[in-house]
């Protein structure tokens, strides 16, 4: 195909999105109205079924597929080539309290001029209508499918999608693509598309100390007996240091530094730095950071281990003096390429045991290894052109973003180039009341992704 | 007076004692009835008005004295000498909830067996009771008070008496006596009663630190921002380490260690480090300590830095990636004489601004000097025959016991020696529900207190 004959394709393709707005506006309407909060477990069966019947009436052949938790909804549908493009989405969602924050009700999408609202109307739900709209129009225009289209959409992602990993071990075959859109998609405050090309990984744990059978009079076994309060701070204050190193031994072995192409990237992004500053009323960054490109390669680059919670004894007002017999602490470990939350967890036991802190346990919560993908594979850089040709703005390459989710195994298991296409802008709210997407950003999201699967035939 | 015409005295009252126990267990009940509750500032001025009518019923002369918190009630009576015995005892009571777990109503005395219930028929009702009690079988059997007799009620012992050493200031000549008997006794398990001659004393404080204006997700800032969580872990390690040595400059610099006497008296005390491991489920003490002398030194001849509570962040279940922006803790420190919590507070913000950690804040939220009266007191020893006279068992002599209270400006500014006596048993459950006392022990808390009356006018 021409590139003349391309841009004509693809003018008629964004008409059919135009023209189709309408009822794929209707349809987010029908799968927000159906709440899915896997941290309840409350309407995960019917999400999944109605997911399963919206993909069916576009004539996908589906399958629900048992992961021991929430289902995960397969669907597949045959193209004029065998080139796969696979769809990672979620139809679970974020619980919608606190109510009464909402403007609107949660499970009711809501327009008002240009937003739409509803509780995950960008996260996920909005952003796999993007994916539905476009295959639509694709075939509508095209007559058929270029390229074989494969719909992978899970119901835990909001709880850290535990079962994605051992599933994609079981289902390797079904799930067999040439490349894969994730499952979100933003611009920024400008305007510009985000291409997304990794994320970090977590290693989430609780360690716990108990002391003592049973809380005591602090004025009775203050010098007597252990208090668990204090082990555990002289526990934390072996992990981490106010120079920010994390003390682990080996915790550093496998984390491998940012490439010059990953720098090069960074260097191009905007420096967001003093709107950050001003949104957590700061005067400065951690280590005495200014902004720029090494700002931006410590936000993503670096291993972190972070506090997320402590507890112990008396937390009311005013004084009580207790010596608290229990104490617990919530970390994560945010990781590089190639660390494991497999290897963090034997390597921070050990350390607390040489620490002197055999007493502190250790509990794995939650985790995900890191992953990235190639930003000089073809695709990847397709996708990159497809979103400046739809926006009008070159994209912020991302090599690699703070947060984290089950990217590996659809990169070093499904062995897929990975990239980011969708509806989302800063103030979408997710995971907060008032969640909230733009119209005009869910149209752009749609012609992005038609365009990736029309580009992804000529790859 | 001859030993036998005391001897005689003494067995006169005793039956006098048996005579009105009846009587003086439904003036229990009468206060008891009425709730006193400070921490929540109910009751409290009926509380006071109805001890004062209780002691003008027993021929005081009393005043209601405002402090800014509960009015003391001060209550005189003359006797046959100027030497002058002050009770200092407290009509507010701690809050009686946990309700569900009572067995009897709360604020009904009720009597089952040899045990009365209620909240406050120890601690301080029971006690002060006594008081009443033994001066009225002294009168009784007299035809008048052998010396001066004054009773210092106050109404906020159960939040810390914030308000006492500011009213012993005010109202010095008011107070002034040659003796004082403090607000509790107790026996032991054996029997033994408990002589206690001091208190430490007590600094609390609340550190809190806050890093930003909002709380960050964990993969955005984890690099970037300070986390209070860590702030905090950090600045309380510097504060005390695993040795148990308190880090703070000068902080030891008034701690005087203790005297021969007193680890004569420590040495003649029962050993209670097995049952105290047992009822705490610990293998061992702090410090490879075992027991006898040294243990009983340490209790309380150390002062002590304990972490009554932390808090920060996420503390539910499971896991949220959450880098927050305040962490708070609480501190006791107990301290031993000559400490005081007014030299702790700017020591430990000097500590702190030292170690790098402006930003952890000190708030001082109560505190109390620690004191203790001389056991070689001609008074103290005389407390101490008597009530081995009425038990039959040498006194637990205790120089200074870990708890704290306003016992400072008794000793060190009224200038009186103090003793203790009364109605407690270790299963007293004072502050908890079920509160009780046995009624022989109440009989014989009222003849120690009688002995002490008739005694202290030969000294």
């Amino acid at each position: 195909m021409t590139l003349n004959d391309q841009s004509a394709l693809e003018a008629r393709i964004d008409d059919r999105i135009d023209a189709t707005l309408e009822y794929w506006i209707e349809q987010l309407g029908r799968l927000c109205a159906q709440p899915s909060i896997s941290a309840q477990r409350l309407g995960i069966d019917e999400c999944a079924e109605l997911t399963a019947t919206m993909l069916r009436e576009e004539g996908f052949e589906t399958e629900i597929l048992p992961t021991g938790g929430s289902p995960i909804v397969f669907g597949e549908h045959g193209g004029r080539s065998d080139r796969t493009l696979l769809f990672y989405n979620h139809y679970d969602v974020q619980p919608p309290e606190p109510l009464e924050l909402w403007d609107t009700p949660p499970f009711t999408l809501t327009r008002v001029g240009d937003h739409l609202y509803a509780r995950g109307v960008s996260d996920d739900k909005g952003q796999l209508i993007t994916r539905m709209a476009a295959t639509a129009a694709v075939r509508d225009v095209l007559g058929e499918l270029p390229v074989r289209l494969k719909y992978f959409v899970e119901g835990e992602e909001e709880v850290g999608s535990p079962n994605i990993p051992g599933a994609i071990d079981a289902y390797k075959d079904m799930f067999a693509a040439d490349g894969c859109i994730w499952e979100f998609g933003s611009v920024d405050y400008s305007g510009r598309p985000e291409q997304t090309l990794g994320m970090r990984g977590l290693c989430y744990v609780e360690l716990t100390v108990e002391t003592a059978a049973l809380d005591c009079h602090s004025g009775l076994g203050g010098s007597l007996i252990p208090n668990a309060a204090w082990r555990l701070v002289w526990a934390l204050s072996t992990i981490k240091g106010t120079d920010e190193r994390i003390r682990i031994p080996g915790f550093y072995d496998n984390a491998r530094p940012a490439h010059e192409r990953d720098l090069a990237y960074l260097a191009q992004n905007p420096d967001h730095s003093k709107d950050f500053l001003e949104t957590y009323g700061l005067d400065g960054f951690l280590l005495g950071m200014t902004g720029g490109t090494e700002l931006r390669r410590a936000a993503v680059f670096e291993p972190t281990a972070t506090i997320n919670g402590l507890t112990s004894g008396y937390q009311g007002p005013g004084a009580k003096t207790v010596l608290p017999a229990q104490a617990s602490a919530k970390i994560d470990f945010r990781l590089v390429p190639d660390q494991t939350p497999e290897e963090i967890v034997p390597l921070l036991r050990a350390h607390l045991d040489a620490e002197g802190f055999p007493d502190v346990a250790v509990r794995y919560v939650a985790g995900v290894k890191p992953a990235r993908t190639d930003p000089d594979d073809p695709f990847v850089q397709m996708s990159i052109q497809a979103a400046e040709d739809v926006y009008g703005l070159p994209p912020i390459v991302e090599p690699l973003i703070g947060g984290s989710g089950p990217l590996h195994p659809f990169i070093h298991v499904l062995g897929l180039p990975v990239v980011t296409s969708g509806c989302g802008y800063p103030n979408s709210r997710v995971h907060a009341p008032n969640e909230n997407i733009r119209i005009h950003d869910f149209i752009n999201g749609i012609r992005h992704t038609a365009r990736i699967i029309t580009r992804f035939a000529e790859l």
